[in-house]
This record gives C-alpha cells, sequence and structure tokens, in this order.
C-alpha cells in the first residue's frame, strides 16, 4: 500500500511542471522516501510460512495501520517542502485529509504552491475511497459497531451479493465515485470556478473532506450557483454507496425504500428549515438568503464535509446547537461521511419506543426492525454500546483538550466533536472563520487520535488497545 | 395524599406566629385549599367496585401524579401570598423543591418571609423521602431504566429483604434520614450557623436539593467549617440509603463491598483533585483553598445538591466542563441524587469492555457482573437505552429553550443538563451567582418538565404518553 502511496504522490508533480512553482522536489522526494520505505517493508517483512487467510484481528490490526500509514507518509510533502514545519502540524494536516475531516492548521492556505495543495485535497479523495471499501466491505465482516447492519439484503448488496471478492465490491462502488467526481468537477466549470478549484473542491466534496483552499473556504466564489451545486453533492457525498450503486442498476425505489435515507432527507430538511427561518429573523433579512446559507451549512455539517460559506459563530444558540447536534449525528453508513451515522440513530429511537412498550407489556417480545427485516438482539447492543463510547471518547478528547490549555469550553468541545466526527471546523477560535494552528501540539495530537478514531468506527482502533488482543 | 400535604403546609405557620412576619394567612389559606382538594377529590373519585391491587400502568400513573401535585399545591404558598405572583414562577420554584432540583427563581431570596422560606426549603425534604420510597421500593418493580440492578442481595435489601411491605421498607429508610437530619442540624448549630438557618440547609442538603437561603448561597456563611460539614452530608445524600440501612445494622463492609459506592468514591476523589490542581494555578493561590472549594463544589454538583461556594463560572474551561459532565452523572442510585447516577455509567463501562472481548471473540459469552452478580440482557438493555434517551431528552431540552429565547448556548446548554439532572445552578445566566428568574414563562416551563422528568426517571413519566399506555 505504501508503495501505491507513492506512485499517487507523484501526480501532484504535473503542477510545478506546468506552473514552474518550487514544490516539485519535495513532492518527488516525498514519493521516493514513501516507495522505498514500502519496498523495505516489504524484504524486511515477507512472511516466511503460507500466508493464510487474514483473521478478524488482522482485519482490526490492517485497517487501522492502513490509515496510520496513509497519514503519517502522507504528512511528508508538507515537512520537506516546508508548509508545516512542525511534524505535529503535517500529521495533524494529513490525517485530516485521509480521514476526511478537513480540519486545517494552516493559517494561510493562499500561499500555498500548487502541487501542495493538490496533494491536501487529494488525500481527501483517497482517503473517500478506503471509507467506501471500510465502510461496505470490511466493518460488517468485523461487526463493529453494529455495522452488519449494512449486511441487510434490503440495505444493499452485501459483499456475497455484488460479487464474491472485495476488492470487486470495492471496485463497483468507487467506478461510481470517480463518475460522481467527474460529473461535479465539469459541474462546477460550468458554473465559472477554474478547473483547478473545481477539482479540488470536488475532491473534498464527494468524500465529505470539505479542505478549503481559500481562507474563506467556499465563501470566497460568493455564488449561490456553486453553492448549491456543492450542496446537493455533499448530499450525495453522505448517501451509502450501496444505494447509489442501485441507482445506477435502474432501480431507484431502493432509495426511498431505505429507512435511513428517507431519515437522512427529512432529518436535513427540518433542520434547514429550522435553521433558517431563525437565522432569517436574526441575520439574513431575505429568506432565500437564509436558505440558501442555512442549507449549505446544514449540509456540509451533517454530512460532516465541514466546508463554510457563513460565519455561524455570530448565529444565535438555536442553530448553533443544531450545527454541534448535526456534528454528532452524521450522514448514511457506508457513505464517506463520519459521526455517529443516521442507521444507529434511527435504531435507537426505534429501541426507545420498543423498550416502553416492554414497560407497559413486560412480557412481550416485541422485535426490532429496519426495511422489513428483525434487528439481533447483538446488533442492537452492539449500537448502543458505540454510542455511548462515542460520547465517552468525545468527553475524554475534551477533557484532554481543556487540561492543555485554556481554550473557551465552547471551542474545546466543539474542537473534539468536529474531529470525532471528521467534521472540520468547530465554533469559535477553531471555529468557521479559525483554524487549528493555534492549539498546542499535544491538543493536535489528541484531536489526530480522534480523527482516527472516528474514521475507524471507534473500536477498529479500540480494540488494539486490550490486552485480549494480544493473546495467542 | 393532598390532605397529608396539606397537613404538612401548616408547619411552616409557627414561624409568623413567632416572628410575626405577615405570610400567615397565605400558609393557612394555601393548606387549606390543599385538604379541601384533597377531600373533594377524594370523594368524587372513590372507586365503586373493591380495590384491585395497583397494576403496573397505575404504578408510573401514581408516581407522576404524586409529584405534579405536591408541585402544583406546593406552589400555592408562593402565589398566595404573592413572593412569586407568576403561577410560571411558584410552580417553577414548587417543582425545584420537590424533585430536589434547587433551580430558583428568587432574585433576592433574603426579602423572603420566614414562613414562605421554610416551607420552600422544607419541600426538598418531602420531596427527598419521596424519592427514598421512589428509588428503592417502587422503580425496581416497575423495571424503569435498569433499576431491577437495585433489587440484587448484595447491592441491598430488597423491599422482600427487609420487609414484605412498601410502606414498612420506607418508614425503616426514613429513620435513618430523619436520624441524618438531626445530626446535621447539630453539626451546624455547633460550627457557628443559626438555628433556623441550619435546619433550612439541612432540608437542602440530605435531600440534595441545594435551595440556599441567601443571595450567595453557602458561601454566605464564609466558613471552612461549615463548608465541610455540608461536604461530607451531601456525599451521605448521594449515597444509597440501602447501603447507610446496612451501616446502621453493623454491617460497613456492604459499604465497600459495593461497587457502585467505591465508583462514587473514587470518581469524587479524582474530581476533586484534578479541579482542585486546576484552580489552584488560576485562581485560588492557597491550595487548601484550592481544595476546600474544589471539594465543595464537587461533591454539590456530583450529588445533584447545588449549594454554591465558588463562582465557578470563572474557573478555567477543565474544571467548568468536569462539573458540567458531573451534572449528567450524578451520585448513587438509591439515594437522594438525580441524573444518570453511577450503577449505569459503570455497567456502561462493564459493557464497553465485554463488546471489545466480544469483537475479539465473537462467539464467546462473557457474563456482566455487578457485586459478583450477573447482569441480565433486560437490565443491560434497559441502562442502555436509558442513558440515550437520558441525552435526546437534554438536547430536546436545548433546542426547545434556545428556541424560545436569545441565550448564549453555554447557558441553554447548562440550564437544560442542570434541571434534567435536579441538580440547581448552571452556566453564565442561570450559574453560580445568577438564578432562572430571568428566562421566559415557555423555559421554565419547559425546565419544570425536565425536572419532573429526570426525577421520575424519564420512563416513569415517559410512558405516560405513549399510546399503548391507555388502551385496555
Amino acid at each position: 500500500m505504501l508503495k501505491l502511496l507513492g506512485a499517487v504522490m507523484v501526480i501532484p508533480a504535473v503542477f510545478p511542471l506546468l506552473y514552474g512553482e518550487d514544490d516539485l522536489t519535495a513532492i518527488l522526494a516525498s514519493a521516493a522516501i514513501t516507495i522505498i520505505f514500502g519496498f523495505a517493508l516489504e524484504r524486511t517483512t515477507r512472511p516466511r510460512g503460507p500466508v493464510t487467510e487474514l483473521g478478524r484481528k488482522e482485519g482490526f490490526l490492517v485497517a487501522t495501520l492502513a490509515w496510520l500509514a496513509c497519514s503519517i507518509f502522507g504528512a511528508l510533502p508538507f515537512i520537506v517542502y516546508g508548509a508545516l514545519p512542525n511534524p505535529a502540524d503535517a500529521f495533524f494536516e494529513s490525517v485530516s485529509g485521509f480521514t476526511t475531516t478537513g480540519s486545517s492548521v494552516f493559517r494561510d492556505v493562499e500561499t500555498i504552491p500548487g502541487g501542495i495543495l493538490f496533494w491536501r485535497s487529494f488525500t481527501q479523495w483517497l482517503g473517500g475511497m478506503g471509507i467506501i471499501l471500510l465502510g461496505i466491505a470490511i466493518l460488517p465482516r468485523l461487526a463493529v459497531g453494529g455495522m452488519q447492519l449494512m449486511g441487510h439484503e434490503s440495505t444493499g448488496p452485501t459483499t456475497e451479493k455484488i460479487t464474491p471478492r472485495i476488492a470487486e465490491t470495492a471496485k463497483s462502488l468507487w467506478i461510481i465515485y470517480v463518475a460522481l467526481s467527474a460529473v461535479l468537477v465539469l459541474l462546477l466549470v460550468l458554473a465559472g470556478m477554474p478547473l483547478f478549484d473545481s477539482v479540488l473542491h470536488t475532491f473534498a466534496t464527494l468524500s465529505t473532506g470539505g479542505f478549503g483552499i481559500k481562507n474563506a473556504s467556499v465563501a470566497a466564489y460568493n455564488s449561490a450557483l456553486i453553492d448549491y451545486i456543492l450542496t446537493l453533492f455533499m448530499f450525495i457525498g453522505g448517501t451509502s454507496f450501496v444505494l447509489l450503486y442501485w441507482l445506477t442498476k435502474g432501480k431507484p425505489g431502493k432509495l426511498w425504500k431505505s429507512s435511513e435515507f428517507r431519515f437522512y432527507l427529512i432529518f436535513n430538511l427540518v433542520a434547514i428549515l429550522l435553521v433558517a427561518l431563525e437565522i432569517r429573523l436574526t441575520v439574513y433579512p431575505s429568506f432565500l438568503d437564509a436558505l440558501r446559507y442555512s442549507s449549505f451549512q446544514v449540509v456540509s455539517i451533517s454530512t460532516t464535509t465541514g466546508f463554510v460559506t457563513a460565519n455561524y459563530d455570530l448565529w444565535p444558540a438555536f442553530s448553533q446547537f443544531v450545527l454541534l447536534l448535526l456534528m454528532f449525528v452524521g450522514a448514511c453508513a457506508g457513505s464517506t461521511s463520519g459521526a455517529i451515522k443516521n442507521i444507529r440513530i434511527l435504531v435507537l429511537l426505534k429501541k426507545w419506543h420498543q423498550e416502553m412498550r416492554q414497560l407497559i407489556y413486560p412480557r412481550s417480545v416485541i422485535p426490532i426492525r429496519v426495511d422489513g427485516k428483525p434487528v439481533s438482539a447483538e446488533v442492537l447492543s452492539s449500537i448502543g454500546t458505540f454510542c455511548l463510547v462515542y460520547i465517552f471518547v468525545f468527553v475524554a478528547g475534551t477533557l484532554l483538550v481543556t487540561a492543555a490549555e485554556d481554550l473557551p469550553l465552547m471551542t474545546a468541545v466543539s474542537a473534539s466533536a468536529t474531529a470525532l466526527g471528521n467534521v472540520g471546523p468547530g465554533f469559535g477560535e477553531v471555529g468557521p472563520i479559525g483554524n487549528f494552528a493555534g492549539l498546542t501540539d499535544f491538543s493536535k495530537i489528541v484531536l489526530s487520535i480522534l480523527m482516527l478514531l472516528g474514521r475507524l468506527e471507534l473500536f477498529t482502533l479500540l480494540v488494539l488497545f486490550t490486552p485480549a488482543f494480544w493473546r495467542r
């Protein structure tokens, strides 16, 4: 994988060659280091006996190491070029890209040369491909956090259903990812965005990453058309790629039959409307403006993209709280989005309803169904535990950040929530017009770990820290 | 019950008689209205057939109606006297008392005459008696939110274990409650607090209510001795009365054998130490001062009492976040404290650990034990759902408050958390030096409902709003 990473790292070298910028050496050197390290690792760790199939433990280890290795080597161009000489900064930016978070430590992103800027955005797009593979083909098999639900025939194809092999599954979904990216680039160019900017925004949109390439993020283009195009494609990025697959197979009915998609759609519409109503009263006199900024910001946060068109730090408390909540809820499982995800919230709401009935009829057995299929007790229990551990980890992250430095509580809370949810911006100092540059290295590393934890659905990484994992 | 409430409402009439204040008529009139209403209700609703045993549904209804009726009629003295002419204010204050929350809408509590002030504090003490009965004798039988755990022999006596009848169980625990109250009054008087103040602070301490009778709350006495005495008795108020019962039976070993009590003790000690270390660096130059204010404030919030000796709004973010978290955690089940409670957090941590092992050994069956006894899957599931619904309700409360008025987000978040957890003060406007008087009536009613929801362990009240409850 490192060899492959090194190979794609060469791609941004096109830009210094085209525009004569000074980042060519840094890019090629980083690629070379990565490739050489990949070869060295392969030679030194070649298994002695015959390779047996990957077990569960190896699955957790491989997924974690894949994201960690990409994040470490992906940081090289930033360090070697000198854009982020501090390794903690470079690692943060790289983790933020590969986990498709989109939090940045660049104070002035407009001074970065094209090649480095391209690499920064490209990491999100690569991360997005990894997430699709992880969320649809790997985690359901490892039964992480109730992701088995994704194996439901009605929710979409399991690995068995599309094709017997993981690689094939991934390929059919990646084709959709690439095709949607091409469409978005085209639309953005037609809407008046320069080609380079369009490609980089596309990387950040379908991966729900959200790295801006202007200091004012998407607000810099000041175009309602661009805002709405991005809103639509962020929403698509937050949709399960299994559902998108069925769409391409001419089965659009699957979309509406998916209770998670319905929940996702309605939840977003309600949030957009409520926020629009409030900010119309207080910030934007025109309802159309209110709707434009509300829909962009709500979809941006709920899909965990993190683009910014408005300084929502100035919005009133209700709208701020809605955005903060969306950082926890996220979008659909099987999409590139992060956080808890709609299917888990939906199952918990059903569990709540069941629990209330059980109080009245203690001896009744009321199965919980999603899309008509009963959900097993193990999956229910996993989902409940996942959500509570999610909150524990968020709390621990906030405690560590506030212990390390004197930030306003809201800044620290939102930094922890936005990192764990792979969203991008928070509130206050790390908010829509801020960035993460001013934090201590300790906080940056804590937040980097939160990004990895969120991306790996917590348990994939946490399980490595249990003694039982390392026992033979 | 209303007749009884009316009867005890006469007690505060002693003070206007003694001191010649002008609240005699208001108190007697309120008591008369309550008693007459009680008689009228009894005559009009006398069951026609023979009374069969109370069923599950009746259990939920009776518990909810008991708190609601006490809160409504308990508000009469405030309205009739004119101390709180607005019914929303009076209801808020009365709910706050009977749920042992301790949030106040009095801007200047020092101008209230003695009788009314006594009644206000007394409502907490009465509420505390109700909570002991509810939490130990009733909710475990109704299987609300995993409270069945309280029925564990090792955690303490079930209703069967102490005595076959609920009333008898209650009596043996109430004796302890009354005895501890007498001891605390004595200690406070010895520490130099006036008798009247001592009695009223005792009402607020063992019930973990927290109504102050000075505008500066306990800080007004400025005595380290009083602070430490109250800290100790708040901690006792947060201990399960079942454990206190065993203490009086000469079995102190039960205390340390209880994993919830150990968790409670260690959790508080760690929080006190961490907060003391931080506020020492930033607010209090002397470590002894830091420890005094940290221990008082941590125990006050974690036991959901809510007394104030320091303006923790000025403490740094880490300490503030710890206090905010404690509003959710609460103290022991079977105590007079509110919020989620330690036993549930403890079980969830065990569940998390089990879930991680299950990921590595998917086919293994690992039972979760508390105090050596296995916890059933139903109880585990109830506890998980309870905690998630707790968070849902907290979120809904914050949304409603922020929708109703323009408050800083932290004020609204803490108002919702402190009401639901039956704590008392929040942060900012509703913080240690603030009160709830400035909120809209809508917010006051929302927060009153949150107090009732928290006190009734959510499901007891929520279940009444399901259609299934009202089906025959």
